[in-house]
């Protein structure tokens, strides 16, 4: 297995200033590739601490990766450091010097003297073009055959950092790793605690490197698997997952609910509208966050206040005084009247209290209400007992208005969290916390 | 000035599924004390990982903090590591073992047997209390007075982590460094660069170290100060900025436009509400993340399709037939139509285009418009051209839309972008990108 070592470089990450989330997403990606990760490491832009967290990295892996110290100003020291500790020269590249002095053409804009440092590299760097800015990153090789080191230098920004790394340095690594027998597939739950999760996957027979991944209110479980027929074996796994989790599996890979639920209504043709109250517009803001959502997403109505949800929403007042704010009956005729004031084939309510005030013995902090009426049946409803903070009952009650609209797409049963309830993420780390 | 070294423990952080933001956390409160971070170490749970990331991080530095490693299984070697390291015996620690005990009593569950294991500390280890969980943290003080070290080892749960070190931890480093002498302001600016910021900045007299943050699309601006009267420095230092800064100035240290808007509204007793299009309910998503927030906020129209626009907000078909979906007349009507439908003192009205799709030469990806109607005035409108993706687009437009309810009651001109456009926070750092 190859070890690889990170190092994030620059005095706003050392400040606290800037939080890094580069090493993190290169870690993520060697992980798949079924590289160890021995040691991720972050120091300001000071020649003696650079020197120190280079050599230490080479010492403990065969592959570096290092972000940021590529910019034109003077405390920028990684290709210094670099080449001192390598003993080679820096030398200039005319090819990338005429790129940035085009880059600035097409901005119309004089070049700084100083750019002209991002086209000096140490002899024997192999380019990393970088099509998003003017520091292109670099790799070079070192040792004898039989003790080889590989460095990759990047720039720090994220956008132009990510698309280097996938375009040209990581199908380089999974060659180098002979990665092309390792495969990975990832699952995308909602409703399933972690620790459920676990104990599903666990008894599925065949050998893969399984790892989950909270993030609140989801949790994702990959498979990594190295050797024999990597698809063949990915295809058992996922055969196995899906008939053992159903409907908690909303999706594989890089997506999100927002978009899968975009995706089915798109397929269906089918038009979408929400009521919400306690979750104050992020069940739409997610549902716009998808390009696209115009074919599907018609609108919505925040009724907040109580005489809102009666003028806009036509919820009756005798409903709302017979049975407060927060009911399955209020849920359910805002829903309703959603579907009728926006015109749309299906529309959600939901109704509840976020905390941290508001909550009485009856109806505490967590209690919230959905509603959903659709032109092809009748409307339903359902109570929930959220937890946590005013965040986390926000965001729990967008997701699950959103996997109602998926769930009654696909004509699956209402979503239930009572026994596989999602804890919050934070609980579970360390504390092993009674639940 | 005292030098500082943080590790972070976890294979969850080395396999790239969780995003380090202890790291982080902790820098930015040691920069506040005046503590000099040499680097940030993150290893996995590996005996000689750790082994060697405590023994660097001792050799370069005089206060080591760590988190993770403390939790009950086999895997957490933080206590183990940090004992060997130090040649000191562990110890059993019975008023922490009955602590845990009461724990699960409290939640009446039976206690697994390896809990016992966070009762046990390196001798000599001056318990951080936890009062979120069962793993306390401890800290240890080694080696001779004129070359003394400290540890510091902390669970990796941030809500566990995080108010142990600011109750705890930070009032003892505080006095360690001598930093009952060092003091800091932190200026939370909207729609000034960060590079503008900087040159205003730099034209300020006194000695201060200064530092910027930009989390899009805002910047914030902290000085420290160190030694002398630090109040009167800090309130000069106060004084200079607002004078420079002005309106771009919306709050200061911990706070967030929307809750400084809350604070404001609540304060003159007004009510507000939204006309949403492009924004899609971010606007009142952040407007209903403050507590409390029922006292001043009614309710919003996400009207999307155009005839929601029409029907529930009551824009003029004519109007959005002459100027187009995206105009500041459509902006203007939807503020003047949220405002009589919702019932409220002010309503302002977004519409634009969030991209990636539908822009054209005349409104290209990023034009949004926007209207404000008030009880006390003429409705008042204007159009901008923003920049980014379709995130930063709706991110920039909800932070106009709140910055103009505040601009208003304050009495305040409206936004100008047109000079000190905020640059999207990615483009700094590296690239010298010409804009």
């Amino acid at each position: 297995m190859i070890r690889a070592a990170i190092i994030s470089t620059g005095d706003e990450l050392t400040c606290g200033r800037t939080t890094d989330t580069n090493a993190g997403f290169i870690a993520d990606r060697l992980f798949e590739l079924g590289i160890d990760v021995v040691a991720m490491l972050t120091v300001g832009d000071h020649p003696e601490r650079l020197r120190w967290v280079w050599s230490e990295a080479l010492r403990l892996a065969q592959v570096v990766i290092s972000t940021g110290g590529l910019g034109p100003t003077a405390d920028d020291l990684t290709t210094e450091t670099v080449a001192t500790l390598l003993a080679r020269r820096i030398v200039h590249d005319e090819q990338v010097a005429e790129r940035i002095r085009e880059f600035f053409r097409l901005f119309n804009r004089p070049m700084p003297e100083n750019n002209m440092k991002q086209a000096a590299f140490p002899e024997g760097a192999v380019i990393v073009p970088n099509d998003l800015g003017t520091a292109p990153g670099y790799r070079i090789e070192v040792g004898p055959a039989d003790d080889r080191r590989y460095l990759v230098v990047l720039p720090g920004v994220p956008r132009e950092m990510q698309p280097m790394l996938t375009a040209t340095v990581l199908p380089w690594l999974a060659e180098l790793s002979g990665a092309a027998r390792v495969g990975h597939r990832t699952f995308q739950t909602f409703g399933i605690s972690e620790s459920r999760l676990d104990e599903v996957i666990a008894g599925i027979p065949g050998e893969g490197r399984w790892s989950f991944r909270a993030n609140f209110p989801e949790v994702s479980a990959r498979v990594v698997v190295r050797g024999g027929d990597v698809e063949a074996r990915l295809e058992d796994f996922g055969r196995e997952v899906y008939a053992r989790l159903g409907q908690y599996i909303y999706g594989e890979g890089d997506t999100s609910m927002e978009r899968v639920v975009g995706e089915l209504l798109t397929a269906r043709k089918l038009t979408v509208g929400f009521g919400e109250s306690c979750t104050g517009g992020l069940v739409t803001h997610r549902i716009t966050n998808v390009p696209g959502c115009s074919a599907y997403y018609r609108g919505a109505v925040n009724a907040y206040a109580n005489d809102v949800k009666e003028r806009v929403l036509g919820v009756p007042a005798a409903i709302l005084a017979a049975h407060g704010a927060v009911s399955e009956e209020v849920a359910g005729a805002m829903a309703e009247g959603a579907r009728r004031v926006l015109g749309t084939d299906i529309a959600v309510g939901v109704t509840g209290i976020a905390g941290p005030d508001g909550g009485t013995a009856e109806k505490p902090v967590g209690t919230v209400c959905f509603g959903l009426a659709a032109a092809d049946g009748p409307t339903v409803t359902r109570r929930y007992q959220l937890w946590g903070n005013r965040e986390w009952v926000k965001l729990l009650s967008s997701q699950i208005a959103l996997d109602w609209v998926r769930r009654h797409v696909l004509g699956a049963p209402l979503l239930d969290l009572g026994r596989n309830r999602a804890e919050p993420a934070s609980v579970k780390t360390e504390s092993v916390e009674p639940d």
